[in-house]
Parts: C-alpha cells; sequence; structure tokens
C-alpha cells in the first residue's frame, strides 16, 4: 500500500520518464530479452497494464528505451561553440568515445539487435540516430567553413560520411577491447584528419 | 532407384561440394532459416543422415556454406599480379564492388546473421573473412611500397584498415541502393586514395 501510495504520487510523464531511466540502466548490464514484465513490476512497481498505457506494449517499450539511448548519445556529441570546425569535431569525438566506453554493454546490444535484421524498427532507430550525427557534421558547419576543407554538402559527401562514421564505431569498439599502442588521442586525430581527406576526396 | 544410382555415383567430395553449392545458392534468394532438412532432401536428394554424415550436422552445414561464401569473396578479390600497388588496390575494389553486386542478397543475410550477435560462430567466420581480406593489404604488399605512401605495418594500422573496410561496405551496399550522382569509378577512387590516406596518418 505504501508503494502504492509512492507511485500515485508520480504525474504520468515522470513514471514514463522512471521507466526510460529504469530501461537504460537495464541493458547497461543484460539484454533486454531478458527484461520479463514481472521481473519490470518487480523493480519499478509498474504493472503489465500500466506499461501498456504508458508504452502501448513490451516492445514499444525497448524501442522507447533505445530511442532514449540514441538520443543520450546525440546529446553527448553535440557540437561545442568555437569557431574551428575541426576543434568542434574533435570534441565531438573525444565525447563519441568517452561515452561508448561509458556504455559499452548498452551500444552493444544495441547495435547487435539494430543490424541483426530481426527487428526492422530498432533497425530504423539505429540509422536515425547515426545518420543524425553525420549530418550533423553538415549542418553545424557553413557552406563556407566546409569548403576551406575542400568539402561540398552533397548525398555522394552524406553517404562517404556515413561510411566514415561506420569507421570510426567499428575502430572505437575494438580499440577499447585492445589499445594497443595507439593513444587515444592519436586515434581521433586519425578520425579527424580523415573525415575531411574522405570528404575532400569524394567531392572533388 | 534410379535416383539412388545417380547418387552414388559421387565421391563425397563430390557430394560435399553438390551441397555446399547449393547451400550458397539458396542463400541468394532466401533465409538460411527457411531451409529445413526436407526441403534439403527434396533438391538434392540428400538425407538427413548423410548430411549429418557430410556436416555434423545442419548448422555446421550452414557454418560451412557462410564459410565457402566467405572464401568466394576472399578469391574473387584477390590482388592481380601488376607493380603498382595503388592499382592492385583498385583493381581488387572494383572485384569487390562487382561481387557484392552480384551476391546481393546473400551478403545481406551473412552480414545480418553475422552482426546480429545470434550466432558466435558465424560472427567469427566473418570477422576471419573480412580480417583476411583488410590484412592482405599490408601481406601483398612490400615494406617500401607501404612507405612510398607513409603507410607502416602496425596494430594500429590494421585496426584502421579493418574500419575503412567497413566504410566500404557500409558505402558500396547504401550506393548500390541508391548510387545518386556518384559513378563507380568515383566511389572506387575515394575508396583507395583515402585508405592510403588514412594509414597514413595513422603511421605519422
Amino acid at each position: 500500500m505504501r508503494h502504492m501510495a509512492t507511485r500515485t504520487r508520480l504525474t504520468p510523464e515522470q513514471r514514463r520518464e522512471q521507466l526510460l531511466a529504469f530501461g537504460v540502466a537495464w541493458i547497461a548490464d543484460k539484454p533486454f530479452g531478458e527484461l520479463s514484465l514481472d521481473l519490470l513490476a518487480e523493480h519499478t512497481g509498474v504493472s503489465r497494464g500500466l506499461l501498456y498505457h504508458y508504452f502501448g506494449g513490451k516492445q514499444e517499450y525497448q524501442y522507447a528505451v533505445l530511442q532514449r539511448l540514441s538520443d543520450d548519445l546525440f546529446e553527448a556529441t553535440a557540437p561545442v561553440d568555437h569557431p574551428d570546425m575541426v576543434h568542434r569535431m574533435r570534441v565531438s569525438l573525444e565525447n563519441f568515445v568517452a561515452w561508448v566506453r561509458n556504455h559499452r554493454t548498452a551500444y552493444d546490444e544495441f547495435v547487435a539487435v539494430a543490424r541483426g535484421g530481426g527487428s526492422p524498427e530498432v533497425a530504423e532507430i539505429y540509422a536515425r540516430g547515426r545518420n543524425a550525427l553525420t549530418d550533423r557534421i553538415f549542418e553545424s558547419a557553413t557552406t563556407e567553413e566546409l569548403a576551406v576543407y575542400g568539402i561540398a554538402d552533397s548525398a555522394a559527401t552524406r553517404l562517404f560520411a556515413r561510411g566514415w562514421a561506420t569507421m570510426v564505431e567499428d575502430v572505437v569498439t575494438a580499440w577499447l577491447d585492445e589499445p594497443g599502442d595507439l593513444t587515444e588521442d592519436q586515434m581521433i586525430d586519425a578520425f579527424t584528419l580523415s573525415l575531411g581527406g574522405i570528404l575532400g576526396l569524394v567531392a572533388s
């Protein structure tokens, strides 16, 4: 009863937030598939009926949790306010590496589900998130700034920017597992410089 | 009976080859999961017992089929005999694009299964194949040839070569879906030049 009383003090929005935060915390340790509605109820006090009320179902809840994770990555890597485009990119990359390091298990789970072909909805959340990250490269710089590095905004350069992001993802996760002699600074420098190099090649 | 007579004319090695070829042809159209042992028997005349005899089980058969596909890609992109390293790389990339175009459905199925986290064995076949492709960049060139482009063979450059390969994979599949204004030559030029650019950055 005390539990019930506590629950009712939360607004629907707060309750939704609590459930999202719980889901994000859950996938930091364990696959989403292991989270049963019974376990969810046990940990949050939210019944199956209320979960349906807030999200429409367990699957929709999963999508909302992964969307939250994706939004969190997007925010964590937002461009800082600095006049130099290369510096802005470098800081975003530093924040990307830090974020992946701190959310590694959840991130791997997300990527595995998204790429596994099992769920088009998750693949879509993942693709939209990654495209937002790479499109921001063009949206956070002026045409003139891009031109300094020989970069033009086009379908082809955006295609390669997404490819570059896949390289970054692949190298960062492999590097976190086995950094070897490569320092984080060296890796981030190579990312930053190769982006300009690749996009300059495509634009020319 | 006539069927039995035909079957017994094949040596075990020929029978194994026939089954592999059938599996590779199957995943060109349909997911491997839809290939039941009944369907396999119907199409090839090979019973469940014989499949176990040749491969040890249906799952092992799937691994052998995917390994065959991976080997085929590796052969299709073998370096040509030419003194210029950049030319060799360019021809390999042309052959890579052609191979993915011609094996698109099977390739997507392979990648989805490998990345989905469902099967460590398939992930391993996939990773081994890709690592073989990228390690060959270093193995098919001399230290002197690499040095001309400012490239050194190291754990860090191999890490980035694998990342570059992920970029190539991502861009090629997206480009095949929607080529836009980018010609195949332009794309392959950007791949070739960016490889030297990226590896040169890491080595420096």
